[in-house]
């Protein structure tokens, strides 16, 4: 692999509330960001356009040109083709599909672009930037709404045959357990994703079950972390529970992958103080020890930055022989 | 890829009952054979050297010389290290750690030596010789005493960073469960594999239930599978539970790497009338409909040839960028 230190790369990072972009240095350093609104109700040239408005705009407020960016890198959720560089249609971008994006932002900026999902471009960012430099495997987990995960292997990114590679959240947890957003039942995701912790804390309060989080007219992940760092016995149980299906994803990662690195995104930073432990139990439990001996799991160093790393590394993507 | 179709390969297939030269060409057509018990108590070199001059009695009685061998492959169960060529001690090999025997068998024939476990080999043999020809992507399982496999992505063997990838037969599948003979509780393999299905039997009868199986000294995985053709409810029973077990195993390889086929062996092969429709009732109700569509689910087509092309593709591993 071979990057250059120098130049710049802008990521799009496309979500069903608000769009932005990202100007950074190739090593990841963050140099600028504008967020919009997503207009769903004008379609996606909408956002596209503003998107490449505010990327030059934030380029020329800087002195640099257009052509000092190297890649763009376009990071939205699945389905997408990212071969062909086209969304097709995610849940939370309803008329998105199909939209050849690739196409339309090399239009507007003359340079070239790619797209991933969330879960590769967040693998890609640990590679790139996080707790995965320098490693060959590795499994990036994405927990928050949901579970997912990005794959790097020998050093380069493996999405599966049809893109679909790492989807270990939609592996069975309880056979005819909660229902999952995906159709299926009693997937991982169905009791480790964040939505799935506030369904289940608010099925307890329906359910009378004694608690906190009672009192609360409608509860959120926010909400169920508070009452347990106060030791409400029912909203520890509840982050347990997710922790334990968490661990099981782990888990599965490790005996699949033998990789050398799991990184846990957004739960694991915001919440790693009332879930990690219980997950870690899981994991000692449930993988080999020759597996665990040399395996690093850890809270994604990223932080706060992840979901914008994710869309600057999907910009070098396709640089440097990667992808 | 490029692969000369001339010149031939040895197998080294080495078994804690016996051991085996393959003689094959490159394209898997298998030549000869000769096998003999692995004289255990004398040692590894007495049956290397064994090996060794059998593959010098083989070659000669068809008119050949060693240096028509363009390499070599030795397979047997991990651990294992396949970087060094040394192996470390299998269960099956009591006194065999280290053997260097890839150097052995280097200094011995004068040909290239390439040393794999069972289920990677098997894996490249699929990719080479069987349903994988052709394909990028494959997860090929072994399924009989044990449940191990092997993964081809990108046309390359993956064998994860420690040797340990496809460990999916040690992933959870009922917490606290049956004792695996890794050590831990509730394992696939402790439900899937055929010394499980037997142990599970046996346990059965001595509990006293009603099944034709009571009548027998000693059951076997041939009696569960005779006795379920037979109509015996307990055998159908135990059979199906093995399946449903199976089941998940391919569940989670299919989410984890999406692959374009997965391959089932040995159990799959002899026993497939009594244990695929319950495997596959598994898979529809577990696997993503999105990944289920493009994904082929076969027994493997290279039936009782396995073993030996496992050995011939790992003589091929290290040639022609396929390791």
């Amino acid at each position: 692999m071979c990057i250059m230190e120098s130049g710049y790369i802008a990521g799009f990072d496309i979500g069903g509330t608000k769009s932005s972009v990202i100007l950074a240095t190739r090593t990841g350093e963050l140099i600028d960001r504008v967020s919009a609104r997503t207009e769903i109700e004008l379609g996606p040239m909408a956002t596209l356009a503003r998107l490449i408005r505010d990327t030059r705009s934030i380029v020329a407020a800087r002195g640099l040109s257009v052509s000092d960016i190297d890649g763009v890198g376009v990071c939205c959720g699945g389905p997408l083709d990212s071969a062909s560089g086209v969304i097709l249609g995610p849940a939370n971008l309803p008329g998105w599909n199909p939209v050849p994006v690739v196409e339309i932002v090399e239009r507007g900026l003359g340079r070239p672009a790619t797209l991933l999902n969330d879960a590769d471009a967040t693998a890609l960012a640990e590679f790139l930037f996080g707790a995965g430099r320098g490693k060959q495997n590795i499994v990036s987990f994405t927990w928050g709404t949901g579970v997912g995960s990005g794959i790097i292997i020998g050093g380069r990114l493996y999405s599966g045959t049809r893109g679909l590679a790492g989807e270990i959240g939609h592996t069975t947890y309880v056979p005819g357990g909660r229902p999952c957003g995906c159709g299926k039942r009693g997937c991982i995701e169905a009791y480790a994703s964040g939505s799935s912790i506030v369904r289940i804390a608010t099925e307890g309060v329906a359910d009378g079950i004694q608690t906190a989080l009672s009192r609360l007219d409608e509860i959120d992940g926010l909400a169920v972390c508070e009452a347990a760092r106060a030791g409400d016995e029912f909203a520890i149980e509840v982050l347990k529970g997710a922790a334990r299906a968490m661990g099981r994803a782990v888990s599965i990662a490790a005996h699949a992958f033998d990789p050398e690195l799991i990184t846990l995104g957004t739960m694991a930073v915001h919440a790693g103080d009332l879930l990690l432990l219980e997950l870690l139990r899981t994991v000692e439990e449930e993988v080999w020890p020759e597996i665990r001996a040399g395996l690093e799991i850890v809270a994604t160093p990223l932080g706060d930055r992840t979901q914008d790393l994710a869309a600057v590394a999907a910009g070098m993507a396709r640089l440097g022989g990667l992808g």
